[in-house]
């Protein structure tokens, strides 16, 4: 491949001129603009080469995909992702999808337009035809995948501990609020949960749900008690869902955790603000961001022996929506 | 101006040949490929003028500097400001300053090193001297000022109406929480409600804070309560401080509104979710979002008349911490 460096014995020139020309940057006089111009041609060295030698220096831009940044979750992730990258020198472009695979398919050609070295992508709706033609360093977040390298919490794991929770807490009528079909960290909780539930010795029912939303939360919470009235556990599907839920059983006058014991999902900050303060399954979602970040990292520097998968760990927080032992 | 028609012309090709080569894009023989490069060297088509027309296709990119994503109120602004750059093919480079001059000046660097074709920022901490060397359109997001474009809100008829509601409600003991001073619309803020307070025939307490996180917020309730023990109608600094002061009161066994009224400032999402749902300031933080961008891409496109200032109301949203007239 022709260097910068032949263009510039081709011209008789040093690199800092011809750099000073392909930047336009500093004074370089006509002829020996011309000069470096036709040594350029010569040695064919491609304009695209030029531009591509700007942007290695200039473009150190890494897309970044999420479904909705104004759910709480999704802010910590981007700052664990922001955090990395800039440390490291590389800058976010950010697009949020809404889970419309359109919006996605828009944001990847645009991130590709821009130049990206590299892309984060937590959404749901991945179409991997996509993503196999890009030729670009990819990293799924909060999902898991054979395919690609991928950051994600133990999402079966943590259904299964939220379930075991109220089981050992002595709830005896669970309610298991399924989250949206189509997020599947949502469905890899909920068979979690389901799967402990089903070999445990006690009555539950499923709520099914489509939305992660504050708009749509309140309402969930409200069915859920009109159609599961005696429950004693609930397990919701996020914490802005058993934010939602706490708020409703408050105004049903029920008492938390001894009428009714609630357990959320992710660890969003609000949850230590609620009143009663959300017992919750934690994902390390900052965390996870910058491990995602520094997985793309080194796989664009194409590090040797960099793992495909990390899988982080959840945790129990208990606070005051489940009964001490 | 040396256009792409004249090296087209000059080396006896098409324009879409020429743009094939400066693109790498489809096939192009060698010797065509030389016959363009040579005639670029000949009509002295700089290098930098193909990168900036490559820029000028491929770069549609808006710097949004933010103080931090992770404070609810900032998604609703970025998910406006996106949303409305996206419709118009625009891209957002995301930066979270945390109000920290020395990040600030380096998103704004590297906003700037990719090309970027305008820069919405809505920290505290401008430096005017980097904006004004910047010579790129700039608009201020949730900050007045007479130098640039700039969309906020009214804080200080915020402040205002927050205390206004609180008098006319009956509170008699009234403590008002002053924000971090370094940031602007919380001063505003501030500087609003003491006005309407000092007009009253009323009591009041100041409780000075220096930040609006999760973290601390906890802690900045519990010291209003064991400082103003009998205060009887709180203004929040924002609605994160005004959750944490709801469950201090309930922890307290405070009834509210009946023994203490509680308004916050923000309207974020979880304001409806808290229990009891939290009366509030409404700040139309999307909405601001959408406005800035709209101001950023009519200066962009150099319209005739573009106003330089948009001054969104604030309105009160009255929930269950404050009483019913």
């Amino acid at each position: 491949m022709v260097t910068i460096k032949d263009v510039a014995r081709e011209a008789g020139v040093s690199v800092a001129t011809v750099s000073r020309v392909l930047n336009d940057n500093g004074y370089v006089g006509a002829d020996t603009r011309k000069k470096v111009m036709e040594a350029i041609a010569e040695l064919n060295y491609s304009p695209n080469e030029v531009a591509r030698s700007l942007y290695k220096r200039e473009s150190r831009l890494i897309g970044l995909l999420l479904p909705d940044i104004t759910n709480p979750f999704f802010p910590q992730l981007a700052r664990g992702v922001e955090d990395e990258l800039s440390q490291a020198g590389y800058r976010l472009l950010l697009g949020n999808s809404d889970e419309n695979i359109q919006k996605e398919l828009e944001y990847i050609q645009t991130f590709v337009q821009n130049n990206v070295v590299g892309i984060i992508t937590a959404t749901n709706h991945v179409d991997y035809k996509i993503y196999e033609a890009l030729d670009l360093p990819l990293v799924l977040l909060d999902r898991a995948s054979e395919n690609y390298p991928a950051v994600y919490a133990d999402g079966r794991e943590g259904g299964r501990l939220a379930a075991k929770t109220l089981i050992e807490k002595g709830a005896e009528r669970i309610t298991l609020v399924k989250g949206p079909a189509n997020i599947k960290p949502a469905q890899d909780r909920f068979q979690g949960a389901i799967e402990e539930l089903s070999q445990a010795d006690v009555d539950f029912s499923v709520l099914s749900t489509t939305s992660y939303s504050f708009e749509e939360a309140q309402g969930w919470a409200e069915e859920l008690f009109d159609k599961f009235s005696d429950t004693d556990g609930i397990i919701a599907s996020n914490d802005i869902v058993g934010i939602a839920i706490i708020h409703e059983a408050m105004e049903r006058g029920k008492r938390i955790p001894e009428d009714v014991q609630i357990i959320g999902y992710d660890d969003i900050p609000q949850s230590r603000l609620s009143y009663p303060t959300l017992s919750t399954i934690r994902q390390p979602a900052y965390e996870m961001g910058r491990e995602a970040a520094k997985l793309l990292i080194r796989t664009i520097k194409k590090e040797p022996g960099v793992e495909q998968t990390i899988q982080m760990p959840v945790e129990l927080i208990e606070r005051k929506t489940t009964r001490k032992e």
